[in-house]
C-alpha cells in the first residue's frame, strides 16, 4: 500500500497532516511525502515539514493525497508538478484532496465531468477545470475522493480507510485519535455561519485563491 | 502574542499541527516551534516537522502547547525539556497540552491538583501526577488547560482563541478551517465505542505509554 502526499510550498499543513495520522497507520502502508524537491517546505502557517522524496522518486501510487493552500502558491511556476499528478494518477487505485487541493487536481486535467468539492469559498472555482461541483464534506466519484476544506481530510482520511481496510479498522483509527469533535460553536460550514463573518472571510481568501498560479495558468 | 510549541521525537503529529493552524493565526501571533535542538523532529508517523528553536533560545511565552506521543518517548531521558517546561510555565498566560501532552505537563509538576485531561487510554495515569482526571474533550482549571486525544486540540485551540481574540476570531476560525465535522461513525471516545475495539486498543496503547520514560522517571 503505497501512500503518496504531495507537499509544496505554501501548502496547509492541517491539510496533508489530519489524514496523514489515519492513512499512515493503514495496514503495511508505505508513505511517500513528495514534494518537486524534497527537504524542507514552508506551509502557509510558517512550520516547516519535510517532503522525503523528489517527484522523480515516485513514479506510481495506490493512494496520492493533494492538500489545499490559503494562500497564493507557485505551483503552476512547475508544470511539472501537475505532470506527476497526471502520470502518478494513472496508476492509483485512488486519487483524493484536501481544501484547495481539487482545484490543483483540476489544474492537472482530473476533475472533467467529475463530481468534486474543495473549500467552500472556492467552490464556483472548480467549474474552471469542468468539476461538477457538489456540496458535500467529502465528494465520490470513481477513484478520486474530494474533501471539503481543511478539517474535512480527517473524514475523508476515516471514510477511505473504512473503504480499504474494513469499518472496524476505521473505527479504532476514530477511536485512537479520539475523534468526537465538539467544536465551540455550530459555524463550521457557510450554510451555518454568521453572513458578514461569511463574507469578510471569503473576499479575503477569494483575493487570495485568485492570486493563486495555478489558476492564472488555465 | 508569544506562542510557544514543544515539539520532541516520536510526538504525533496532529497533536500539534490541528492547534497550530488556529493558534498561529492570532492577532499579532509569534510562533515558537521547540525542541531539545533546533532541527528535524520525526513524529511517531514519521512525518518530519522543523524545531526552530531550541529550548534555550526561549525562555517566555503567553501560551505554551505540548502534544501528545503515541509511542514511547525520550522526554525523561531529557531533565532539560521538563526544567524547561516549569520555568516557561512560570511566565505563561496559558499553559495547555494535547492528548498525552498533559502526562509530560504532569512530570514537570504543573497539574498537581488541578483538574486535567488527556487521551482516554491514559486517563488513569493523570493520578501518577496528582492530577484531578476530568472527563470534558477539553478541561480548564486555572490557566492551565488540557485537551483529551489527538483530535481534541483543534476544540481546545478554538475554545482558547475565543478567550484570547473573541468569538467573532474563533468563528473565523472554524469556518476558515471549514470545522463542521461529520466523522462517518459515532465511536470517537470511550463510551460509545464497540467495547472489543475499545479494549484491544487501550491494550495497545497502554502497552507504549507504560514503555513512556517520562512515566517511568516518577
Amino acid at each position: 500500500m503505497k501512500i503518496a502526499f504531495l507537499f509544496y510550498e505554501g501548502m496547509t499543513a492541517l491539510d496533508a497532516v489530519g489524514p496523514h495520522e489515519i492513512l499512515s497507520r493503514l495496514p503495511e502502508a508505505s508513505v511517500f511525502r513528495v514534494a518537486r524537491r524534497a527537504g524542507p517546505i514552508q506551509t502557509d502557517s510558517q512550520l516547516i515539514l519535510t517532503a522525503d522524496y523528489s517527484l522523480t522518486d515516485v513514479t506510481s501510487a495506490d493512494i496520492v493525497l493533494v492538500p489545499g493552500a490559503g494562500n497564493a502558491t507557485t505551483l503552476s511556476d512547475h508544470p511539472e508538478t501537475l505532470e506527476w499528478l497526471q502520470s502518478i494518477h494513472a496508476t492509483t487505485t485512488w486519487t483524493t484532496s484536501v481544501c484547495t487541493g481539487s482545484l490543483i487536481l483540476g489544474a492537472a486535467g482530473i476533475l472533467s465531468n467529475l463530481k468534486a468539492t474543495t473549500h467552500w469559498a472556492a467552490f464556483d472555482r472548480l467549474k474552471l477545470w469542468k468539476a461538477v461541483p457538489t456540496k458535500a464534506r467529502v465528494v465520490e466519484d470513481g477513484k478520486v475522493i474530494t474533501a471539503a476544506g481543511v478539517s474535512a481530510g480527517i473524514d475523508m482520511a476515516l471514510m477511505l480507510s473504512s473503504k480499504i481496510a474494513g469499518e472496524n479498522f476505521a473505527k479504532t483509527m476514530q477511536l485512537g485519535i479520539e475523534y468526537d469533535p465538539k467544536p465551540p460553536f455550530d459555524v463550521g460550514s457557510p450554510e451555518k455561519a454568521d453572513p458578514v463573518i461569511r463574507e469578510e472571510l471569503r473576499s479575503r481568501m477569494v483575493a487570495n485563491f485568485i492570486k493563486a498560479p495555478y489558476e492564472l495558468s488555465n
